[in-house]
């Protein structure tokens, strides 16, 4: 108990509350300038959409629990790579590529791990290319290098991702498992949606 | 010659324009209102993303052209409904329905006419809820009802929509027909879709 | 104490802060509207610079004990105008009140209450023109008339209103006192400043 | 003629002016998070508003030919640092050098020069802080750094200068020279104001 307090205290306190809301918003810039530059190279929005965000305290502790972890900030900072996260839709597969790339060239960016669960999906159909980062902030004191998830996918990835995330808290019932094997075909669809439209786009390039 | 631009100029003139963006903002803030007003009783975010523009000069003269209008800034106010557009994407297909309500109890917005190609989709493949309104803007003398289309539609919809549009400016090249044919598939794929995520949806409601 | 936790509940409770932001961002987007239509007319930004707040629950709780009256919502509601507030501040005293007049003109807009403290500045050297509106917010289930003060003033009498903001947690103590008084003679210099300011652009809107 | 084409060409071409836009969004994000960084020791806001612009070619124009200069690109890019330009209204005189200094610190900005004409004001009474910087953007073939000029300032300096620059374009009218004399005496009247209300926030923060 005192543990969740803690936790709950340190994650809504002001300090790394408000240096992930500086790196957030740092960061949806830095999406905005890469946009900027891949549209004057391909005439055309390569991101479509960005959303940041601090990971809820409920959130952080199911994640916690769930990997059988210490319910601490500490442990929190250590294991839980999107306590600080930002979305990023992309238009096309590629262009998701495109975008990490850029991500790498940024002078106060760092890249700690990269999933590509494009290449390789979750069990349950699960897509997107996820970036762990470190971001540098001028504090007075000097540079912090403060921990961030980016997630970049297609519209098609992302509106799967959210009706799975609202069969996520309703798992269990007995009704969930049908939904689970429905969901998995529909990601089955997607990806190959994804693929056929990429395709096309690619042939009207070249027209 | 000199309606073209007359045309170019009304368009691009400030007049027209500066009311333009105070319809483009508005109808935006209206949005976000009845984005947030659903969450209250459905606890998701029913609009995904909104985006507004005002149509530009070329486009325009397109426009009238296939349709074998004279090129002036009149008969464009009168003939062409997306002078001034706004486009919300919505999460499912029973929102975008859902949206269309809340914009007919607005105060100041008047809906002209109703176009659902999400019922009847284009002969292209295109689906889409078109609103054709008008909204109240007050000037210095007295309030004007400036006409704007309001698109409403599914990620699913967008992402075709976007890829038939990088299509339309290459139309008439012999390889622009075969793809066509591949668009129209995806369409059907993806109408199929929503209609998947939706049932889903529902499901998972009901647990 | 249990009236304190019912108030705390209400202000923080999804449903008036929720409706609250709802009016914040109509009103800034109607004050940027104004802006535009105003710039029309005279070439040159009225409004500056805008904001919006929900009223803290420490500062309503402060006010009602300053007035007398019981630590209820209800209570609140009725007797605290600027539960839900908005601040604009315009270039020259004379835009404020060419602002008020475009308020005036909103379909969806009515004005309950004028206090004008330019022409009749508190005691304390407070200058600002303060409305009292409602506003229309359209819900699921018909129009709501929602209660907003607007509060209108130059950057002079803003830059004022901060430093005794920062004094006002401070009063009671020995030192506030000759404080308040260098405040004052700080309040007759810029709305002295203010008059000249205005005088200048007059002469030279006239060149 | 020429050269004045080419200008214009390039002033408001493609490549420079969306880098342009990319400096001026980076520069107000870092703003942003320099205000939340001084925020947390200070606990109040250093910075009220900020704001950015390319500047137009008319005003390039003008400047070139007060200078002497030659109307061409290059001549511009070199001798005009606010070419793009970014400006921020702080509260007190003191918080602008704390922001000066803050900008200091920024992994991927280095300043090339500061004018201070808050110590050292121009004979016509204007003061302000001009930081000319260098922002590194990552393109796609690697890192740029890109010139703007910072411009820090008070309310009341910033409304002495706003008023200035709407005579700036009259100038040379017989009216004008009576003005100017007004307008020393207004700035003169500012700098005692600034320090007025810096002297009684001292206080305050003392108490």
């Amino acid at each position: 108990m005192k543990q969740r307090n803690e936790l709950q205290t340190e994650l809504a306190g002001s300090e790394f509350g408000i240096k992930g809301e500086c790196v957030i918003s740092l960061m949806l810039t830095k999406l905005d300038i890469i946009n900027t530059v891949l549209f004057m190279k391909l005439h055309r929005n390569v991101i479509q959409m960005k959303t940041g965000r601090l990971k809820s305290y409920e959130s952080v502790c199911k994640k916690l629990e769930k990997k059988g972890l210490e319910l601490s900030f500490p442990v929190a900072l250590e294991k839980i790579n999107d306590l600080i996260g930002v979305r990023a839709i992309c238009a096309y597969v590629d262009d998701i590529y495109q975008v990490a790339e850029m991500i790498e060239k940024q002078k106060d960016i760092r890249i700690i791990k990269v999933k590509d669960y494009i290449r390789n999906p979750k069990k349950s159909g699960y897509q997107s290319l996820h970036l762990i980062l470190e971001a540098a902030i001028a504090f007075q004191d000097g540079i912090q290098w403060i921990k961030i998830e980016l997630q970049l996918r297609t519209a098609a990835m992302d509106y799967w991702a959210n009706l799975d995330h609202q069969l996520r808290y309703k798992r269990g019932a007995k009704e969930a498992e049908s939904i689970d094997g429905e969901l998995r075909q529909c990601a089955e669809v997607i990806a190959d949606l994804d693929q056929k439209m990429l395709k096309i786009r690619k042939k009207i390039d070249k027209i």
